[in-house]
């Protein structure tokens, strides 16, 4: 599925948010290397890229010798510098320009990065200005391009889970790693590029650990499992957890799960346009705190999903802001009972104007097998 | 392979340098994940540690809810702290005892959680001194526990690309893709926990791109191909590269894998304890510099790697410093002809007071397949 990003205009959506800033300046240093291959379609290791407010063609991508053939077939609308100190480079160029105040993403580079582009720029008059979330904040609105890559990333995930239960993966004796491994292999088989995360497979007492690591355990009958896996495609990654019970279910596995489960649709309900980022937690949330499990559900709601599994916006109860439409977030509340079990039901959906699109399409009704 | 890694022992040799610091502090702040499971063995996503320079009781490890019970399990003696902002409740907490000065890790530390850091600390007196590279540096120096894992790991490495040759996958009409997909299934076959990095098959003028990603390009007879992978086993990673030809071989595919197999002999036998690493990178860069081909290999000789793929110390032109005794690292030399073709040879070996021990042992003498 080749999609062409329109790079270019990304470019120039973040030269406006950059002319109408509250803190102005003539440059801005791109060093992320997600928010580089967002705004350029680089995917090399070391680059940055340099943000001429005034003019696009004063835009320059910086990488070394290794990507020199790469940076020319990726980004042909970009000039090139080559050299390995990437952002210094890009910073050296814009003094030669006699810019004024230079941006920086401050959420990204390090202190001793800062320290070593300040040390670059000596006594030209040069300052370098914090910024924060410029590219991340239009990265979490996704393009129709986008959304297609997310929609088939996530079409990989639901056929690939219905392959290993139709193939009879999840019975008893088989181990957490064997049910990660026959996943993933599916994914892959199904066309994707890469694995989005560490696949959790968590059967039984484990599955009480919200991010556990698949071990040797055998799957037992009567245990929880949690699955919470993704794929990558070009670039974009799905992210779906679902919980099952094998072979006979106790009452409170599936009070558990019917609790989670309305919980989930109460936070996918809540996904509108606008909407406050904790309002869409609290929505989920309420929910699981008036059954009285509030101490048990120990993360936040959901995420946003994208070139990074975990990207803006954060929904959680310290989240800040609102929910723009054409985000792309998951919804993924749980419930962990130490020593017993836990349940997490994890969708990825795209917020529209009308009802979210779900991405994953897995049922969610409780199952078992 | 369980191995009980003495963390208390590392917190101990930090104490110690931190206490001959030119920079006195009463505490560190460690934020860096590598770092932390490196000193406590907790392998969550969010932690943060509190090295007491005066006192092993007074160090911390915070972490939110999430990681309750694996934190009690990981880091059953170090105290915890509860708490999402990790590193700021550690600034809190060494606040609260009264400590003058704390320092934290400039080299990977944002910008913007330094500032976060000060803010936490208002006017409380508090000064926040920067630190780099001090468990790094630790880290470059591998215990035998340690060295015993990477071992494991290469020797995965070595039995899957065996494997894969003996069963045939290496041969025209194979994709690039399925090769890699291939390597690694042997290697979870073989114990993996997890695949070292994105796995590079290369193949006709794919190989001279260095980080060339697997594509659904069939390998083809006369190809370059050029494989570059590694496994994880109990967190530390496996590195090699092996570059064979199909069916025939050209004559300057021969004398261009003589000539990487010539700088690479050559700087494999410059790995002695003390080297400098300027000097190190140089015994392979002349060869290939004498044989006219010094604009064809466009990056370092190599890496340390243990916890990250990359890491302390570097090994390249730009160097700073020397080889430590019990250092692990890759040496890579590689030369490659854009268009036509590329090969690279990549083995890991610890630096001992003998030769170096070499931890892949797959055969590196010009090979036709």
């Amino acid at each position: 599925m080749p999609i062409n990003h329109d790079t270019a205009g990304r470019r120039a959506r973040l030269r406006t948010e950059l002319r109408t800033a509250d803190d102005p300046v003539s440059f801005l240093v791109v060093s992320d290397l997600v928010n580089v291959r967002y705004l350029t379609g680089f995917t090399g290791s070391n680059a940055a890229v340099l943000i001429d407010v005034d003019d696009p063609a004063g835009d320059r991508i910086a990488t070394d010798g290794r990507y020199l053939t790469q940076v020319a077939e990726q980004v042909p609308d970009v000039e090139p510098i080559i050299e390995r100190a990437a952002a210094r480079a890009l910073v050296d160029h814009a003094r030669a320009t006699g810019a004024g105040r230079v941006g920086f993403e401050a959420d990204t580079e390090t202190v001793a990065g800062h320290r070593a582009l300040s040390a670059a720029l000596g006594d030209s008059g040069i300052e370098l200005v914090s910024t924060t979330g410029l590219v991340q904040n239009l990265r979490a609105v996704k393009e129709p391009g986008e959304i297609e890559l997310l929609r088939a990333a996530c079409a990989i995930g639901d056929a690939a889970l219905a392959q290993i239960i139709a193939g009879g993966v999840l019975r008893a004796g088989t181990t957490e790693r064997e049910v990660a491994r026959a996943l993933e292999w599916e994914m892959y088989r199904l066309g994707a590029d890469g694995i989005a995360f560490e696949t959790i497979v968590a059967a039984g007492a484990h599955s009480a650990i919200p991010h556990h690591r698949p071990t040797h355990t055998a799957l037992a009958d009567g245990d929880l499992v949690k699955i919470d896996f993704g794929s990558v495609v070009g670039g974009y990654h799905s992210d779906m957890t679902r919980t099952f019970v094998l072979r006979r279910a106790a009452s409170w596995q599936r009070d558990l799960y019917e609790l989670v489960a309305t919980a989930q649709a109460a936070g996918r309900a809540a996904l509108t346009p606008g909407a406050d980022l904790r309002a869409v937690d609290a929505a989920a949330r309420d929910v699981i705190d008036h059954a009285g499990h509030g101490e048990h559900y120990v993360h936040g709601l959901g995420h946003g999903v994208g070139l990074q599994i975990h990207e803006a916006p954060g929904i959680g109860k310290l989240a800040a802001g609102t929910l723009p439409c054409g985000a792309a977030v998951t919804v993924e509340p749980g419930v962990y009972l130490p020593g017993w079990g836990g349940v997490r039901i994890e969708d990825t959906l795209v917020v529209t104007d009308g009802d979210p699109d779900l991405l994953t399409a897995t049922d969610k009704t409780f199952t078992v097998i």
